[in-house]
C-alpha cells in the first residue's frame, strides 16, 4: 500500500524573485496532507511555456497528482493554458458556462466584456472546468488513468482556495478513498519554556519505544516549540498509534506541554480563559495593538476579551493608562513601574479579571546601554496583585514585537495556572 | 552576458506537508534578486539523503549557485551534511572554531556539551565554514569553479538570515560583480482604487513604447495593486531604463498612483502624515489592534501615531469610546452612527489631528441579513468633520480584518489629500 503522491508547482516570476510570499503552496500542502496524500515535492518556476512543460514532464512519472497555481488571470498571457494544451495535445475550445459567467461578472461591475476577459473562457478540450466563483479565470482538472492527473488553479489565494474547496478536495478525497492508499494523520503538541535541544534530549530515552511508523519533527516558534507527530498507515489504526505515542511523550514533557490538540498559543489562552471564566484587557506600547490583533484573530474571542489601550505615546500612557508623570520621568516608559501601573489601572478601569501591559524598545532605534533594543517589560495584574518580568529579545523590530506578544500570553497562562 | 542563476532548495518535511510556511525561500530570493542574480527555480524536498543528492544532481547543470536551507540543527540527524559529503566525495572533519563556539554556547546557557551538540562541528572537508552566531549549526559554502557552487544554511529563519547577511551576501556580491553578469533592478509602483484588469487595459496603449527589457508584473494586495517593473541589463543603464518606463506609466495611472518607491501602504501613510504634520489615533473594534500593529510596524511611527482604543466589547465602546448607549441599542455596533461617534470622540480625547474608527462583522459568525459577514463601517474624523463609509468584503475573517485596515488607511490618505 503506497501513498497518494502529490507535487505542487507554483508558477510565477514574482514568487521566484522573492517579491511575493508563497502562501498558496503551504495551504495546498496542508489540505493534501490532511486528506492523507503525501506531498513529495514543491517547485516554483517561471511564467514560461518551456518551464511549465518541462516541469510537468519531469514530475509526471513520480506522482499521482500535480497541482499548479498561477499563470492564469486577466493580466497573464494565458501561458499556463497554452502550455497545458501543448502537454496534453489538446485544442483550445470556448467553455460556454465560463463565458456566461464572465458576461455576468463584467455586467455586475458595470463593465464591458473585453477581449482580455473573453480569452479566459478558452480551455483545453480534455479538461474539466472547475468554476471560479470569486474571480474570472476558471480552474482545470485533467483526470487521467495513466500518468499523473493535473489540477490547474489561479494564483490569487482567495480564488485558488475557493476552487480547491468546492471542486478539488471532494474529487481528491474520492481518489484517495477508493484507491486503497495509505493515509497520514498528525498530532501537534505545543510546548513552551524548554529549548528545542533539551526537549530532544528529554524524549531520547523513549524514542525506541515509539511505534516505528511515527515520525517526530520539532517546529520552533516564538517562545514555543511544537512537536509534530506524524504516522502513516492503515486508516483504521493510525489514530490509535498517535494516541499511544502521545501518551508516551506526555509525562516527559511535564509542565512544558500546553496543548496536545494542534492549537496555537493564543487558542490555548482563549480556551483557558473561557474555562476559568476570566476576562482579559491589554495595554500595549511597543506592540502597538499586535497582541489584541492576535487575540481577536480567533473566532469567539469576544467571550473573554474586552479590548484595551494602544498607548504608543507617553501622553496616552498618562491620560488613558493611569501612569503617573513622575513614574515616566523617573523610570522611563520601558520600566517595571510603568507596566505595573498600566496593568493595574487597565484592570480596574476595564473591569477585567486579568490585564497585561507591554512596554519595550522594539528597535531598530531607541536603545541605550541600560535598555538596549529588545528590552521589554511585561506586567500581569489579577486579583492576587501584579507580577512584572523583564525580557531581552533581539535586535529585530518584528521579532521583538512577536516575541513580546507570545511572552505576554505565556505570563497570563502562568497566572491562570496558579489562580 | 547571461545572468547569475540561482536555485533555492528548502529541505524539510514540515514545509512539504504544509505545517510550516516557507518564508525562507522568499527572503533568500529577494536578497538574490536585489544583487542582480536570477532565481530560476525553487524546490521543497523531503529530509532524506536520496532526495538531497538527487536534487543537487538535477539542478547542478543549469545554475551558478544552489542555496539550501534546513536539515541542519540539534534535532536533525545531520542528513544534509551526510548527503553533501557524499555528493562532493568529502570526508567529515571536526571544525575547531565551531567546536570552541559550541563549548561557549553550552557554557553560557549553563549546560554541558552533549554528543548531539558536538556532532554539529562535523563538516565536509572541502567546505568553508560560515559561522552561526545566533544558533548552533554552522553554514557551509562549497565554492566551485566547475559546476554549481552550493551554500548550505540552517532552516531557522533568524539563523539563516544572519549567516546569509554576514557571509553569503558579501561573497555572492563579489561573484556577481567580478563575473561580468547582467544585473536586475526593480521599481515598484503602488496603486489603489483601480482593479487589476483595468490597470492592464490602461497601460496597454503604451506597452509597445516601453523599453523591450522592461517586464511588468501585476501584484494584487489588500485593496491595492502593485506594478513591479523589472529590467535586466548593464549595471550602468538599467536605472535609467526604469526611470523612463516609470515616466511613461505615471500619467496613465493618475490619482491611483500612491507611490513609486516600493513603499507599503502604511509607509505612504507615515510619509504623508509626517510631511503634513498630522497626528493620528485609532479606535478598533473588529480589527482588534491590527491597524495599530500595522502602523507601528514601521520604525519612526511615533512621529505621528499617538495610539488608540481597542474597543472590542460594547461596554468599552461606551465607557472609553464615547459611544452613547442609545446609539448602540438603536443602530448597533456595526453602524455609521457608532463609527462616527467613536472617531469624533477619540480625536477630541487623544488630541490627534485625525482619528479613524473601524467596526464590522469579521466572521465567520455574527452576520445577519442586513449586516452579513464582511460588513465593515469606517469613519475618519478631522478638522473638517467626519466622513463614514460602508464596505462589504468577504466571508473570511482574516481577509475582512486585513482589508478593513487597508481601507481605513486609504480613507485617511484621501482626507490628507483634500485637507
Amino acid at each position: 500500500m503506497h501513498s497518494y503522491r502529490v507535487a505542487i508547482v507554483s508558477i510565477g516570476d514574482e514568487v521566484l524573485n522573492g517579491d511575493t510570499l508563497n502562501t498558496n503552496a503551504q495551504w495546498i500542502a496542508t489540505q493534501c496532507t490532511r486528506l492523507g496524500a503525501h506531498v513529495v515535492e514543491q517547485r516554483t518556476i517561471p511564467d514560461s511555456v518551456s518551464a511549465i512543460t518541462a516541469t510537468l514532464t519531469s514530475l509526471n512519472p513520480s506522482v499521482e497528482l500535480i497541482i499548479t497555481t498561477g499563470g492564469l488571470g486577466p493580466t497573464h498571457d494565458d501561458l499556463t493554458v497554452a502550455a497545458l494544451a501543448e502537454f496534453f495535445g489538446d485544442e483550445l475550445v470556448e467553455d460556454i458556462s465560463t463565458l456566461e459567467y464572465l458576461h455576468q461578472y463584467a455586467a455586475a461591475r458595470g463593465r464591458n466584456m473585453t477581449e482580455r476577459l473573453r480569452k479566459q473562457a478558452l480551455v483545453p478540450s480534455s479538461a474539466r472546468v472547475l468554476p471560479n466563483r470569486v474571480g474570472t479565470a476558471p480552474g482545470l482538472l485533467f483526470a487521467r488513468r495513466e500518468g499523473a492527473s493535473v489540477v490547474v488553479l489561479p494564483g490569487v489565494p482567495r480564488e485558488m482556495e475557493a476552487i480547491m474547496t468546492e471542486s478539488v478536495i471532494p474529487w481528491l478525497t474520492e481518489q484517495i478513498g477508493t484507491g486503497g492508499y495509505s493515509v497520514v494523520r498528525e498530532r501537534v503538541l505545543l510546548t513552551a519554556g524548554v529549548p528545542e535541544s533539551e526537549l530532544a534530549d528529554r524524549i531520547e530515552p523513549i524514542r525506541s519505544q515509539l511505534p516505528a511508523e511515527v515520525d517526530i519533527a520539532f517546529l520552533p516558534g516564538a517562545m514555543t516549540v511544537r512537536l509534530r507527530l506524524r504516522a502513516r498507515g492503515n486508516v483504521d489504526s493510525v489514530e490509535k498509534t498517535l494516541d499511544h505515542a502521545t501518551a508516551l511523550l506526555t509525562p516527559l514533557l511535564g509542565t512544558s506541554l500546553l496543548s496536545d490538540r494542534n492549537e496555537r498559543l493564543v487558542e490555548v489562552l482563549q480556551r483557558r480563559c473561557i474555562e476559568q471564566q476570566k476576562t482579559l484587557a491589554v495595554a500595549e506600547s511597543c506592540t502597538g495593538g499586535m497582541l489584541g490583533a492576535e487575540i481577536t484573530s480567533v473566532p469567539g474571542s469576544s467571550a473573554y476579551f474586552l479590548g484595551g489601550l494602544i498607548c504608543y505615546s507617553d501622553a496616552v500612557k498618562i491620560h488613558f493608562g493611569g501612569v503617573r508623570p513622575e513614574t515616566l520621568s523617573t523610570y522611563g516608559a520601558v520600566s517595571q513601574q510603568t507596566v505595573e501601573e498600566l496593568s493595574r489601572y487597565i484592570r480596574a478601569a476595564y473591569g477585567s479579571d486579568i490585564a497585561v501591559a507591554i512596554s519595550g524598545v522594539a528597535g531598530p532605534g531607541g536603545g541605550t546601554v541600560e535598555k538596549p533594543v529588545g528590552t521589554v517589560w511585561i506586567a500581569v495584574a489579577d486579583r492576587h496583585g501584579v507580577q512584572a518580568r523583564k525580557f531581552l529579545f533581539t535586535t529585530d523590530r518584528q521579532t521583538n514585537r512577536t516575541r513580546a506578544c507570545a511572552a505576554a500570553i505565556l505570563m497570563v497562562l502562568e497566572r491562570l495556572q496558579s489562580d
